[in-house]
């Protein structure tokens, strides 16, 4: 794939040769081969050491080249008892395009680095993967196959902005802070899914969890609005939100959170996974002008020149966000 | 990193709060905030949801993107009990490097995909990655770190190519073939450090197993000298040779292979992770003078027209490259 297909992968106890039997990767070759599509003439994605694309032009406005990469792990990530191999896929890419959103950029390609898997799960993981590459605009152009004792799958972007990203370090003291939709769908996706319980009107929660929507649309036109910071809402709007605010040496007052039919305020605050943008704008910005066509961003609050403080409708906010153990 | 330094891992059973106590993510931020060098003026590194970087001009001759990435899994790519975790983390990167130096181009930005390593033990790997980067002239610009239960580090690295790349399926009957040095010396390596009997005089070939070097500078040398068809030794000559003969429609009859001192004739086919490279050039290329200042490329032998023949010193060929499980 960009380099090999398959990576050369060491077995400490193979004297050199492959397993009788095994189903390797000539196999798993096979597998892509038939679910990819062609690459641009001029271009070279998977089958050879690295994926060959081309540079566009961008014009007198020059441009930067955005590079994100993302990976999810099995049991970690995502409980492959409740979703499927494609929903894991899906939400591969989909993080990774999600981290080119919140840059108000467009996504170009992807290499995809899967651990762990046979030709059988391959396929289906890759058929997760297409379909938001094919949803989202994005080409998966390489990547490589590594045996392993659990699914882990990392996939790096590439994607492209015309004149400047958004970045998290430009929020102003007295800029009104926007979400672009209601929070906590998908931590109320999974708690039901653990519960077993799921009936009709609950399945847009699930939907939420299990294939999250990268907001691309919604950060073009953020950008295009005049949004002086941005990140997505992958680990709770209370920590991505103080990561906007710490970079950009501001606090902030929040006077309400949508919360999601469904969803609690804790989830919404701090149960992640929503991948909607929260952004920060001059008060005088056009920004519903900018989303037409789109869902309406939703003011939550401002940003306050003490850098401490944290406060949702009065009171302190908890950073009810989640903090990792590595 | 490129996106969040730290990926929002969901541990299931947590209620969406940190485990107490738990060295987390903040840890490690701080220990790679030590370690990393500071991005040029207008670009952004690790801290944002994407790297931004700089698309170089490439002058009139027009140029390419390559796109690389390659995973490896502690217990299947390396040993930790017999490497340390900065031979991980350099090998992580060289691997990637030596995709870019098998196109015939120079490396720019890596992202490098962490799961499963806590903030000391991502010190050490970080150690090896940016002795790697700062030798191979690759900014290491973004990434991300995930809990889970054995390490794996998921590379992606970006190269240009002024011209065209060197693919593997231009060579033709008739072409030479090279390589850029003696074969075997990684396994050989490898062999003497499970045995636990490494002398003094084996330490060059241990070196070879622990620090793979990226053959860059030969892999210019090699599209400077019109090299017709390119890939890298990972896999064992007769296997990546194979790639090459595959992909371009020609057989192959070897005339003799260099192997490294202490080495197999079986280490230097089949032992793979040498990271040399084997090209083919056309009988009248100049390749000894575009090597001026580099080791001198050695043939070994000439590209058929008959794909199915792959021979050596008269004989069949026994493909004893690695096939892997998966």
């Amino acid at each position: 794939m960009a380099e090999r297909l398959v990576k050369g992968v060491r077995e400490p106890d193979m004297a050199g040769r492959p397993a009788k039997g095994a189903r390797g990767e000539q196999e798993a070759l096979g597998v892509l081969a038939r679910l990819l599509p062609a690459a641009p003439k001029g271009e070279v994605h998977f089958g050879d050491d690295a994926a060959v694309v081309r540079v566009p032009a961008h014009g007198k406005a020059g441009g930067y080249l955005l590079l994100a990469s993302d990976a999810v792990v099995a049991g970690v990530d995502a409980d492959l008892s409740l979703t499927s191999l494609a929903d894991f896929g899906w939400k591969a890419l989909a993080v990774n395009l999600s981290d080119i959103a919140a840059m108000g950029g467009l996504p170009a390609h992807a290499l995809v680095s899967v651990v762990g898997l046979g030709p059988d799960e391959l396929a289906l993981l890759y058929g997760g993967i297409l379909e938001a590459a094919r949803q989202y605009g994005c080409a998966v152009v390489g990547g490589d196959l590594s045996a392993g004792p659990l699914p882990v799958v990392s996939v790096a972007v590439t994607g492209w902005v015309r004149g400047r990203p958004v970045l998290r370090r430009g929020a102003r003291p007295g800029d009104r802070i926007w979400v672009t939709g209601s929070l906590g769908a998908a931590a109320a996706g999974l708690r039901l899914l653990r519960s077993g319980r799921v009936g009709r009107a609950e399945e847009l929660l699930v939907q939420a969890h299990r294939r999250p929507r990268p907001a691309l649309a919604e950060g073009i036109a953020a950008r295009a609005a005049g949004a002086t910071a941005m990140t997505d809402i992958s680990d709770g709007l209370a920590r991505d939100l103080s990561h906007i605010a710490e970079s950009s040496g501001v606090g902030f007052e929040l006077e309400d959170v949508p919360v999601a039919a469904g969803a609690t305020l804790e989830e919404a605050l701090g149960g992640g996974e929503d991948y909607l943008l929260v952004f920060t704008a001059s008060p005088g910005a056009q920004v519903e002008g900018a989303f037409a066509g789109l869902a309406p961003p939703i003011a939550i609050g401002t940003c306050t020149a003490d850098p401490s403080r944290h406060r949702l409708a009065g009171r302190p906010m908890e950073p009810w966000g989640w903090e990792h153990s590595l």
